[in-house]
């Protein structure tokens, strides 16, 4: 298996998370998406949307979208539940992470990082939709230990990529109890890996 | 079971589609959204992100997000393949819907229908956009007559929902020969609905 990726990405950490919770082995692809690697003819031709992560398995078929890659490397594990109601409750938080989640705390990062001032007029807009976004998680996490079933899924890592660096965005999540307290007990795993850890 | 709706949504229309394919009867609640009708306390106690459509269970369980509300109704039928490549493919591909495809054509078609006037400074940006997104889907069905498989998957089901009314985001599908060879195909089904057929 090969993952091509990019090291800062919250998208790609979560595929390099499950990997490492599953003790599974790969040859590690770190491509530059600020300088244009993912836009390259050879690279379209594996994924034409341009983007990373991308699985590509050993026969050469690939999987793109971060949030299909965890659902092929979990299923069969404890980290995809056993019932169709939990693993459609998976797939909603996956979606919600998606639509609501990413697209506000994962691109205020993204500017905050590379282009503070040439794209601050976009910020406000993203942190009022992450914050709906992180009250949303906090509701949830309440009464729930987990974001489906007794323990951690491939929902929570999904969930946990983007949330945990929030801050780079610009977000207090020392206002968010509830997340705090997950974030911890989701980082509780022996193989736990941090978004910097170059895959060995 | 019940399905929480509001009749020009697409991601609604994707559920009813799968239902009618599927022949399960179901109980029909339309909430006017441009009313407000889907951020009441009520409507918010059973989905607290505010949307539909929402599945409710006989038990009162309930499933939000269209694509995941899709899985929990296809699964074990021959809507969702048997294959965990092709599972993921599919997974892939309603992702793709959800982050590249409806952000840009369902909103356009949203702000042309409802807001033309004081949102059309939005419509630039949100074109590029889902022209992108046309275009990967026109490439991908030079090669294939069905998004994954030999057959409609819920990812054709997701991706046709707002493509077959790109026209009224502003689209023009007549650019894009298979898509619209791909449209008929997919609306040759004995069952099919348009999405402005009330629920019986």
């Amino acid at each position: 298996m090969k993952l091509y990726d990019y090291l800062p990405s919250g998208n790609s950490y979560k595929v390099r998370l499950l990997l490492s919770y599953l003790a599974l082995e790969y040859d590690w692809v770190n491509l530059d998406i600020i300088a244009g690697e993912t836009h390259t003819a050879d690279y379209k031709s594996r994924n034409p949307v341009g983007q990373i992560p991308l699985l590509e398995l050993s026969d050469g078929r690939t999987i793109a979208e971060s949030n299909a890659i965890l659902y092929f490397l979990a299923e069969g594990t404890p980290y995809w539940p056993s019932n169709v109601f939990d693993q459609a409750k998976c797939l909603q938080w996956m979606f919600f992470e998606q639509y609501k989640h990413e697209p506000s705390i994962a691109v205020a990062r993204f500017i905050r990082t590379y282009y503070p001032q040439d794209r601050a007029d976009e910020l406000p807009a993203l942190m009022s939709k992450g914050v709906q976004a992180l009250d949303i998680m906090e509701a949830h996490l309440a009464d729930n230990q987990w974001f489906v079933g007794g323990g951690p899924t491939i929902a929570d890592i999904a969930l946990y990529a983007y949330t945990h660096v929030a801050g780079e965005g610009g977000f207090t999540l020392s206002d968010y109890p509830n997340i705090t307290i997950w974030l911890d007990r989701f980082s509780d795993h022996p193989r736990h890996i941090r978004i910097t850890d170059i895959p060995s």
